[in-house]
């Protein structure tokens, strides 16, 4: 890596972290010039405009989510093994980093309602975690870990659920039991999703 | 209401609407002063500071999730009639209004990292709604609609997850399916948590 390149990774890195907080909207472009010691004016040598650097905190998230989350969960051997490493992986993500929580949760509700290119990038990169729980799901079913008539989108829908469950009562409700509650909630969607345990549910 | 109760309650429900899309921070006070016909110095007669203003936003939402969803629920029976009310009560609550979505999970992420007053008083509010969701499911384990020994904290971590997928599914991703899918997964909780369906499940 160059020194220009250098510079440019340190910035991103910053600006993830900073918008885990404050959003991608609210990122200072002084303070990020500040700390990595430019002008503005050096900063947009980097980055043509603020929206170039907030697509590039996004790309950058999304790397990092492929390469902890699901990266390591693809390599295991579909069925339990993937399934369980994408759980433990995903709940290892929202508590980790140096600010916790998923700058994908934040940047939703940021973007929910803010029609543009960030957020279109956004609603892709969602769409694409939002495929491979499903295809997950769905390798578990074709292995015979989880029932052979498998609903994988709802499987996916009951995941998502329980992980932003996990992250609210983690960083909001501070409770001490939220990561007990989600591995409950985690195995019992796993349970009953099993051939053995669970007759047909009738749709409301 | 004189006319200074009806232009504060004007005020209070613009900024209430506003702060859904674009939260309590970037609530700006010219752009609200003038929507009430009033200067910056007009406003501030009514609200001493930007977060007395908030504080009574978030107060009015308090006052809106209870009369909507909360009381109509609990006026009902409790058990499954009450259950089902909360579930339906909420389900609109997040879809309708002038911008869907639920001001407190728009709040949540703006809230989670930024310590105050405000922030003080929505986790009050979250904790409060979460206490709702237990005693209503434990009302309805009481009544022998769920079973005996139901774990009321862990159905409303499961409650909250599903409804967190509905509003994620239905405004990011778009999903024309995000209801069903949601009304699935709260048949599946319902069922799974009856006396006669569900054997004990160990925890992981």
């Amino acid at each position: 890596m160059g020194k220009g390149e250098q510079t440019r990774a340190q910035i991103i890195e910053h600006a993830l972290e900073l918008a885990k907080i404050v959003g991608l909207e609210g990122l200072s472009l002084g303070t990020l010039a500040e700390s990595a010691n430019l002008s503005k004016s050096g900063l947009f040598a980097h980055f043509k405009s603020k929206e170039a650097l907030q697509l590039e905190v996004l790309e950058t998230a999304v790397v990092l989510v492929t390469n902890e989350v699901i990266r390591p969960a693809l390599a295991q051997p579909r069925g339990e093994a993937r399934l369980r490493a994408l759980f433990e992986n995903y709940l290892r993500w929202i508590k980790g980093g140096a600010s916790s929580g998923c700058i994908f949760t934040a940047l939703s509700h940021e973007y929910d309602d803010r029609p543009g290119a960030v957020r279109d990038r956004l609603v892709k990169a969602l769409k694409d975690l939002h495929n491979v729980f499903t295809r997950v799901a769905k390798a578990a079913s074709d292995a015979g870990y989880l029932r052979p008539d498998l609903d994988a989108e709802q499987f996916a829908f009951d995941f998502i659920g329980l992980m932003k469950a996990y992250e609210y009562n983690f960083k909001l409700l501070a409770d001490a039991k939220a990561e007990d509650k989600a591995r409950t909630a985690f195995e019992a969607l796993i349970y009953r999703n099993q051939p053995q345990n669970w007759p047909a549910i009738e749709k409301a």
